[in-house]
């Protein structure tokens, strides 16, 4: 057997991608569409006290394409706290307009591979990154990911040395876009039907792709990297909803 | 041919994963809320008597995510007796509020590759384990599996003693989890579309990812192991149904 | 190229397999249900009389889990009888009441790798096996199966002589079930998407997984064989339809 | 780079997979139902035409299990043709009756890989083959197919005489079915998700699986061929529309 | 790690395919299809202008077969312009009567394996291919490709030299299609579930067959292209608009 990485966890995660059902909406009167609208922004409210006094972090983004048409995005410390947020969120009249399309459930990792993440102590920095405050910038890429198992192609047979070392190269390209993209690892192992989800977040949607290709030639995710679907989005200020849902 | 592994076989099972159709339920009266609400009450009683008299057993947990909202898994001594349950169950009119996800079908299932299994005699503690109760604790996972056979990771040509020895260390990493993780491995060849299905209890949702994560690094998973979806979820008690279908 | 298999082949077979829409059944009068549940005998006792003529053969199967609710299979010497049939069902007040789950297109198939069957003329007993009277067994068991051709592993590449002697053990483990299964191999290359489809019958549903566990073991199974979805059911007989309809 | 092979084109071809929604069918009138038919007829009648006139061809069948209730397909000199007579049905009351199942796209083709097909000219054997009649034969075949491209087993790596020489063989066995299955290739690299369309009509459903079978033992399909779904059917004349169609 | 490919991007582009929901268009009385109607051509109106005034630049097709009924391609400066449309679209009456089928996020790629492309300064020639206007030609085909990653054949493993002669053995077939075929390639690594767009534009719809088959005999499709789903049309003019919506 090879030696298991060790990883931190911090808060739970749920990604939830919705659709709009507008022929169901346009049939709503303006008054029972103001409802509809003043429950999902009163959620909104909720979730900006809850991140202010630091109990976890949300984002909420339009979705480009047919994919989905907006993206909720939760942290908090328990499973079931996100589980009453996704079943409150379904039962309100809002939800009831609005199309499931693709959730990810996961929680907060930081892998000790990267040298930076070894120490064992809870020092701020990993604290900042295992309970982070989202940041509101333009653009979200999320994607969930597998480390392959296939053949010669076995991330996990093989020794945590190697492993260890193309981290650490992946780590180097990604340092390479400090301050134009930032990325949230959540782990999904036992989870959700991938390994991890990767949220990126920029205000420069180009970045996204230049930071997924250069990083595609690097034998870590030529040789071991399985990529799911990926969805690209621009923000949705709460302040920007009314107008988003007004028909 | 490869020796074949000698299997122990309990209580059929039957793991049905649903979504609530909240649109619907919402449109019935309060007084038809109440009685499909206690139609549901009724049977989880039944359930619970089956299991008091041992001849039985069940959970309810709410999932997490857009694959479901809640799973029913159930413990029976025959095919026929699960059967009867679902399509009585399927016939309620609260089940006509309720969408269907995911369902698996298979059998408790010992397997001799542990040697504390290998006793032909029926022992009280073998017993327990093929009739289990399940527990009550606060999270569930399940996932369906397969052992590879794909060019040279085809677990079924391996010589029995090789198969014997990668399941010995997998069960080792398994008792490191003893006391936090409670496993039921169900056997499904024949029975399903997957070879087993697994399914984890634990008070802390965490031990889930630990747990599979330090396995998938052990040869039987990395080099043998095909995973399926991935459902987890918080505990739905009898007592807390009403307040979770409360609109 | 490979000196390809002789196959004897006999009467056509369809699979059908539906879900119940209980929430339309619901909807009818009991007069309207009593009427469909009538229309549905009727067509059963016509396939008896079929079945009776020697004619063709058919069965009627309760099935586990949300895959389908019931299975119809269903034996006769032309492709025009089955699609008849079909129509004729789908035509019914009763099918309006039915969701299409899955269905399989095949053909009776004796292959002479085996050499009992090899005898050119078409003794008896080769007949009962090509025409054969499905029995009324207590339980089904249905997949569709090919021989996979990958690499290394390719069943369509491989001598005659090398597949009739994996044939001939397989042959052997499945005598080892006689009298305890009983099975029909019905091909569908260049009919359906698998190349055959597999029907077990059973008093004793373990026996469907021991049976195809003990094959998996077997180098024709474990290099050779891809398997599509399982279906296990119990038999649904005519005089328990009005129960098993009855909301 | 492997020398490409040479292809010769005819015309363009419509595979149309469609489902009757007998449930919708019977809230007709039966006035309306007459009007639909008679729509349908319609359609058939300027095919028929077309047809006489050399200018195009068609077949309608009625397809096996659930996959679809009929076939129509379309051969005609543009693809822009193909695309009136499907938006053309498509605004008919009747097609409002019917469910897409399966479409595909392509062009009748000719590879130059069989030496009789070398000759530049378009000599009438060739020409009939390219702008072909389809037959009035009581079954049909279709299935989808590409060469493979996977590891050593890499059809478009292949020098052209090995190509050649498989194609040779391969040809050397449908040859073996002459007059009993007639079989019509359309291309689709570049036009839909297949590189081939294979079709097959004979008037002994058995003869699609004994030919397929044969071949599958081919190296052309046993190491090259990767198959898609099978669809087969008994043909529906003009005349046994309206009883067809009847409730 | 190999060196990665230098890419230089223009506009962000969405592929959107719809079907008509022709039975609901039909209960539209005439009035209201014609106000549907001038709400799209309203945006078509809209789209020529933006292209007039060379801040963007759109195609509509009619798409064959099931998978749509027709393509809306745009391409515009930012994802915020592309979401909005999308938005606007989605909320208007027309839009409900449509049913999304499909959609592709990317952005139009030049990369710099083909030497022509190598000048780092924004020549007049490179700009008209970053930021194109769309040529009206008769025929489109789309398909998204990704580079194959699976064991000897990886392409992110390569050396960069390696990769650029085979890039450049594919160039030249492509331009052996000068004048008879347009090609317009855009990225989606980090965008969506494919690594590229390809958008063809042909008068003559054979040359995509044509194009697509000769070049898969080159290495680096052959080994290393791996292809989603083909959709093929005819030009819809914004005059042929409402007789297309014609019911």
């Amino acid at each position: 057997m090879s030696e298991a990485a060790i990883t931190l966890e911090g808060w739970y995660c749920l990604h939830d991608f919705r659709s709009m059902d507008w022929a169901a909406w346009k049939t709503l009167t303006s008054d029972q569409r103001e409802y509809a609208i003043n429950e999902f922004l009163t959620f909104l409210e909720k979730w900006e006290n809850v991140e202010a006094n630091k109990a976890g972090s949300h984002a909420l983004y339009s979705i480009m394409g047919q994919k989905a048409d907006f993206m909720m995005m939760l942290l908090r410390p328990t499973m079931e706290e996100l589980n009453e947020i996704e079943n409150a969120f379904n039962k309100t009249a809002f939800a009831q307009y609005t199309v499931k399309e693709y959730s990810y459930v996961s929680v907060v990792e930081l892998s000790t591979y990267n040298p930076q993440n070894e120490s064992g102590e809870m020092d701020p920095m990993i604290k900042a990154r295992l309970f982070p405050e989202l940041p509101k910038w333009k653009h979200v890429c999320f994607y969930p990911m597998d480390k392959r198992r296939d053949g010669d192609d076995n991330w996990y047979m093989l020794p945590m040395e190697e492993r260890k070392k193309m981290m650490y190269s992946h780590g180097m390209i990604g340092r390479g876009y400090a301050g134009k993209v930032k990325q949230i690892i959540t782990g999904s192992v036992g989870l959700d039907d991938w390994e991890w989800g990767v949220t990126l977040f920029s205000n420069d949607m180009l970045q996204f792709k230049k930071l997924v290709y250069e990083m595609r030639f690097d034998e870590v995710s030529a040789r071991y990297g399985e990529f799911g679907s990926f969805y690209v989005g621009n923000i949705l200020t709460k302040e920007a909803v009314p107008a988003y849902l007004q028909v």
